[in-house]
């Protein structure tokens, strides 16, 4: 990274904030909710819309049920909300569902849940993007007919954004979330207001369209299946509802208040925006069809349908075309903010994953980019490889998303109702316990909730898709795992042996040698600084001239160490030194073998491939020694001046998802 | 490698030779020819042909100058020949054309030729199994029309056999070659036979058809570029003939003598059955043309036009269909054969490159698989780039295909002058001076000769596609320069300095800590069993509660080195520790420090990834720190117990080139 870009964007977001004052760099309520909310609210674009479009199945007749599901969609809603208000309160330190989980049903409830939430993001992704390219697509036709295109663009920009290493910055999320809030409140008021105030005859351009229905006969068991589809759609406007209670480490104190408190208005926001626009969209007359070129007569040839949203904002806007395209940048900003949260969170939750060994080791570190960045190209490739298989179909993709969801609900909710059992075995404070049964109570019903929806989705949804996501999340359940197997079962085996605390009797320090030259000397005067008991430098004879070259040199000049030359049949060099080194063990068990490698150190990836790999194999090889320790000396040419130059300007960057954890200011504080 | 495998392999080819006993694995002249002539004869498969093809754009008439081209192709053919004995006896050594060019031109001419080699090696892969692509589709319709296809396939097959490590077996190269030569002296004897002696009117499928000139009125100028680009084309039989100059030392003694007869063996049936090809395909009347949908009328709809020797044997043995089978399957045979030639002769070159520091100095060492590996990838994958481009066609690629091996005859030839001119200055015998003089004759002959070519070859064929060779030529060339250039600096830079002999004063010896378990207690004892001055224990605090927990168990321990335990405001582990070490170096820069660090060995790539990630970010980072040494402590895990067996079962392997570098006995010896 050159200095200027370093210094521009030093600018841009301030200087990095040390860890120890993380105090300093906690989010207010106003910047809270846009950065927790922009996935939870987001949704609140396609979710509505699933409503309509599964409902057009039976026909017209059959919009008259989508005020009653929004409806139940938002009491499930209300009382996902109020539940997890309990959670936040009960475990503050932002570990979330996953915690809750683990703690109360211990390890596999949480790698489930670990799971789940895992394939969620990849999803949240892709139905995002989808739903982001159908928004803009209402307004620019171009990007319509090339919606798989334009959305794995957008996920290979985000992805790109997210690897260079972007810090959220709390700025950047609330002007679009608090945009799309207000831009979504002014279209439904004054959508309302024209029609019930002014007495405007607002009609939607679709509701000219006569809607057939492609199942005309549906009663019975049938229709019930139909309403529970729909039902089960509209539930994606629950999905980023939990982010918060992964998040409370990064509130102003009081924290877990706070974090209620954004909870509450988060709930708010979105079960007013669901319910307007469903009312609203119905009131105009909107026909959404599942199946447009088929279902609607009347329209005109060629006709593309737009986004339930846009179709409300060209409706309300009429003649105002100003507010129908603020309305789709809006949409289309928060879709793909919340995307964007999904990149965020992957790296937290693996990090969270790590430190209880499901995932490697060295994603728990923060500041490792490389073991991040695998993270984030894991993300978007998964996503754009959904995108690509479902066409950027948002009603394909969200047959398999609010799988993951609910059966995080639904654990985390069983795990609080344990919770508050537990604790009131203990609590003997009459106002505590009365709290405590109070929350219980909330989580129960949060549980019967949720575990109603979660069985509802799977019988609506399996075939549909969501088995493709219950596959991936026992796949990764089984991954995470075999991980944590193997660490324990390394583990056990450290804990098996017992050192016998003796020394090695002696040290036998061999120099690898290929050339009487600075590296090779210096290696020679570091081995003796070591006080070896023997010291030898050794070479490997793989060209006879070469060596005798050496064998010459090595006598003319001051050297003392004498050195020995291997034979080297097959003229290879690794094998000879380990069969040599074996042979040095063997006669001396007790020693403890040096083998000092000169190693060249240079600034660029080529010259490192021109250098040192017959050094390189030889290190991995000899590590599999017993006994023998591997000793590098470097020697830095003049090029590895300027790679340490380069890595020392760097400055410890932006973490993906360190705002989000508490572990960065925002832009300006 | 299982073992059952390494005991099949040692029953098919033997145990490994030694290089000390090199005396034993070299070959005798009827074993030589094969290996060294597949290449070269194999081009009388597709040389005339072209001959044939390029006329045919003039119309039939212009099949009257078939033999003159044929004979002018021989007569450079025999020039050729005559000029490399003389190359065989003064450079025995086995660097051919270029050793000549670097010792008499200078590097900058010996790298050219190397350039040009490398490019040729490329197409010849692809100009060979494209050619038994066409060969096999005569007489299999259906690898006619899927020619490309079946070309890569057969290149991938060539390449995994190639990395596998096929020890080429001089009995696996006799016995195609001895057929194909005999199959093609019978089927020339044959028809010549029936033609004169028993007087059949052997005529060819295709001669009853008419062929329309595609441009009827060549004159002039005109007329004489298209016979230069016939012949040019038919120079194509002279590719291969310097293989035998780089495979001096696998022959017999005398090794020259040996191999300058078994040159001129290999000439004399280049130029018999190439002359015999031409002879008989006029006779018979072969119409080959260059676009035979539209040139060719009379032909049957959807007429394939089989390969020129398909169509003789056809004829020849009309009502045998086994000789046909048998002359297509010879021909794709010795094609094959030709093409996996390169894949010898690629990393052989390859190794001498990289000995003079043109290329990285591992290829230059044997049994450096991994090093001949991405040879062989290079290759196939620009041979198949190449195939694929071009569409298998023969007479596409063939267009880029002399180019290089002219320019490498241009200056070899050149070069062979000035050694002769050299050696003259001081040679006073006269029968030695009467030798050279006449050697010299003979190489300016073949300077003049193959010099024409060459500018005829150029400007025929440069916008035709030689300007691709040139082009890839000229791109390698400055590759191999500036690895050159990046080596000698470094050479360059070692020389400046120098080592002023004088000990470390102090040894400062760090252990990296992050638990107290066996790998860390190794890594201590074998710490101090180095007797440092300062030993210390460093732990870096990335997670403050594992921190405590350790400095307590630390305490509680009979451990004696103090721990430190540096503080990570940004929860990296590399900064931390890269900052300590540079201000304990500050601190007296006259001590050296190494620094330990424990590591885990594991057996799989898989458990790789769940250990030492962090390890080896900070061995790499530490490198570049002057005056620190890096020492792995490893700690082998079980899995690595069974990794180091699988290890020492290998056997070292065959390495391609093996044999034409004398480094290897054909089998049966």
């Amino acid at each position: 990274m050159s200095k200027l870009s370093t210094a521009t964007k030093r600018l841009l977001v301030g200087r990095p904030f040390r860890s120890d004052k993380l105090g300093h760099t906690l989010l207010p309520k106003r910047i809270a909710l846009p950065v927790f909310a922009s996935d939870a609210m987001s949704s609140v674009a396609y979710a509505p819309e699933e409503i309509f479009l599964v409902l057009s199945v039976a026909g017209i007749s059959a919009y008259a049920y989508t005020p009653w599901i929004g409806l139940a969609v938002c009491v499930v809603m209300a009382v996902v909300v109020a539940s997890y208000r309990q959670n936040v309160h009960a475990y503050p330190s932002g570990g979330g569902d996953y915690e809750v989980a683990t703690t109360n049903l211990g390890p596999n409830a949480g790698l489930t849940v670990g799971s789940a939430l895992m394939v969620d993001y990849v999803l949240t992704v892709a139905v995002s993007i989808s739903s982001a390219a159908s928004n803009i697509g209402s307004a620019v036709p171009f990007v319509a007919t090339h919606k798989v295109l334009f959305a794995v663009a957008a996920i290979v920009l985000l992805t790109a954004i997210n690897l260079r290493g972007i810090r959220e910055s709390g700025t950047a999320f609330a002007l679009p979330t608090y945009a799309f809030i207000v831009g979504m409140f002014v279209m439904l008021g004054w959508g309302l207001f024209r029609i019930y105030v002014l007495g405007d005859d607002v009609r939607a351009v679709s509701s000219g369209f006569v809607l057939n229905a492609e199942d005309q006969h549906l009663y019975g068991i049938a229709f019930a299946f139909l309403i529970a589809r729909a039902f089960s759609s509209g539930c994606a406007a629950l999905t980023g509802v939990e982010a918060i209670s992964n998040g409370v480490p990064a509130f102003q104190k009081p924290k877990s208040r706070n974090a209620a408190t954004t909870l509450l208005l988060l709930g708010t926001f979105a079960i007013v925006l669901l319910m307007g626009i469903i009312i609203l969209a119905q009131k105009i007359g909107i026909v959404y069809a599942h199946n447009p070129a088929e279902q609607l007569v009347g329209a005109p040839e060629g006709y593309q349908q737009k986004t339930l949203i846009a179709q409300l904002a060209e409706a309300v806007f009429a003649g105002f075309p100003i507010g129908f395209y603020f309305i789709a940048i809006v949409t289309a900003l928060i879709l793909v903010l919340a995307a964007n949260t999904a990149f965020n969170g992957f790296p937290v939750l693996g990090s969270i994953l790590a430190q209880d060994r499901y995932l490697p080791r060295q994603l728990h570190t923060r500041g490792d980019r490389l073991a991040f960045s695998n993270g984030i190209l894991f993300l978007s490739g998964a996503a754009i490889a959904f995108v690509v298989v479902f066409g950027a179909e948002v009603t394909k993709l969200i047959q398999l998303y609010i799988v993951g969801v609910f059966v995080s609900f639904v654990l985390s909710q069983t795990g609080m109702i344990r919770h508050w059992t537990r604790h009131l075995k203990s609590e003997t404070d009459p106002a505590q316990r009365r709290r405590m049964h109070r929350s219980r109570v909330i989580n129960s019903i949060g549980l019967a909730m949720t575990g109603a929806v979660l069985i509802i989705v799977l019988l609506t949804k399996f075939a549909a898709g969501a088995w493709i996501a219950i596959v991936a999340m026992i796949a990764i359940f089984l991954v995470m795992k075999s991980i944590r197997r193997h660490y324990d079962n390394v583990a056990a085996e450290l804990d098996e042996q017992e050192w016998d605390g003796v020394l090695p009797s002696r040290t036998h320090s061999i120099v690898l040698v290929s050339k009487l030259h600075m590296p090779t000397m210096r290696a020679l005067a570091y081995a003796r600084a070591t006080r070896p008991d023997t010291l030898e430098a050794v070479t490997v004879n793989v060209d006879e001239p070469d060596t005798r070259a050496l064998v010459r040199e090595w006598e003319r000049s001051d050297v003392t160490v004498p050195l020995k030359v291997i034979e080297s049949p097959y003229r290879e060099i690794t094998k000879p030194i380990l069969d040599y080194v074996r042979r040095v063990r063997r006669d001396s068990p007790r020693d403890v073998v040096t083998v000092f490698i000169p190693e060249y150190v240079v600034g660029h990836w080529w010259e490192q491939i021109l250098h040192n790999q017959s050094a390189l194999r030889l290190k991995s090889r000899l590590l599999f020694q017993p006994g023998v320790m591997v000793t590098s000396v470097p020697w830095q040419l003049s090029s590895s001046e300027k790679a340490r130059e380069r890595a020392r300007r760097v400055e410890p960057s932006a973490a993906p998802g360190a705002t989000r954890r508490g572990f960065d200011a925002p832009e300006g504080k």
